[in-house]
């Protein structure tokens, strides 16, 4: 009986995903959720695409956090359309906190919609919150075995952004062991490095965000 | 009915963390439960604790991950006592998990045991594994709001390893602001800094699991 409430929960999460994913789909809105675990740079990610696509798309953002408002202000500041959910106790952001949160967002003006899920390796990848696309984000000062110790997130995103490069010089942090670790769990996923605090790369996880937007 | 069979399954749970504390209580083993996010450094604190206790404590670890058993083999190469669960989708490690584990451990020849838990700030914190203590475990490189956004593990933590300490100059990371937002949530729990890569504070850290294995 267990099982089958979970299930039964499950199905009527993802067809209210589906929903959300419509909707987008109606207003022109392609949406992304961006999976990292906490401190892995998912708001300064959304900063730099936001500098990025400034004069080409409009960006909204949807930041879930347990608790505090701090990354929303943060982003409202630089004047980016930004709505904050918090989960309390939750551990990820659910369809349904998301379906909320469209109804009070202004969808016409927004070409591409960020969502940062909470701060967790394991339990957003289980959720489809109407996005067309998973970020993965891993950063250096994690290690290089985040792909085999966390195999999920990395199977199921459609890209892999790894932050903080500009750290490689002062961890242990092997590249060749990364990409290793990566290609055994996916072996096509395309990977942008980027250290969103020297700049590098971001042109590049830009450029990979209009071409999603473009192409959908 | 879906919050009751919820409510009995934590119940549930929570008899067999005591009873797990119980079992250790009897053989003469303090448990601790090791919880931070991906990559803090959770494995290399447990090598830290075994170097700083050599001689005077012996250690047992048991080692949580979604797959891999890198962290184990990596730790029997030192001579420690480890055992690996792998969780597969699942986000912590369960009361049953642990009594499971137990049953396979020489508990007479054990004195510490750290249980070293899914990288995750938000699940882990909700299941009382049989420990006497929770530490919290954070680095300079997730940043220094982590308390503020992850308040539930900076409460119910005993203590809080931050460590990383060496990347400080390297990121934009600052000291008070992780006091002040720690102590805004936890106002009197003690904060150890180290650095697993230079060795800094870690007497202190040995010295921290000391005092608890003689208090209780």
């Amino acid at each position: 009986m267990k099982v089958a409430i979970k299930e039964d929960i499950l199905k009527e999460e993802d067809r209210i995903g589906g929903l959300n994913r419509e909707l987008l789909r109606r207003n022109g809105v392609t949406a992304f959720n961006l999976i990292g675990s906490p401190g892995a740079g998912k708001t300064s990610l959304i900063e730099a695409a936001y500098h990025q696509l400034s004069g080409k798309a409009s960006i909204g953002v949807i930041e879930g956090d347990l608790a505090s408002d701090k990354d929303t202000v943060r982003l409202r500041q630089l004047g980016l359309e930004a709505l904050q959910i918090n989960t309390g106790r939750g551990c990820h952001l659910s369809p349904v906190m998301i379906e909320e949160a469209l109804s009070g967002m202004p969808l016409d003006s927004i070409e591409i919609l960020i969502i940062e899920n909470v701060g967790n390796l394991v339990c957003p990848v289980s959720f489809d919150l109407g996005e067309v696309a998973k970020i993965g984000l891993a950063s250096v000062a994690e290690g290089d075995d985040k792909p085999t110790k966390y195999p999920l997130l990395f199977r199921e995103a459609s890209v892999v952004i790894l932050n903080k490069i500009d750290l490689i010089p002062h961890t242990d942090f092997n590249l060749e062991n990364f990409y290793q670790g990566l290609r055994a769990i996916n072996p096509t996923i395309p990977v942008i490095e980027v250290s969103c605090r020297t700049g590098e790369g971001v042109e590049e996880w830009g450029e990979w965000l209009m071409n999603q937007n473009r192409t959908i």
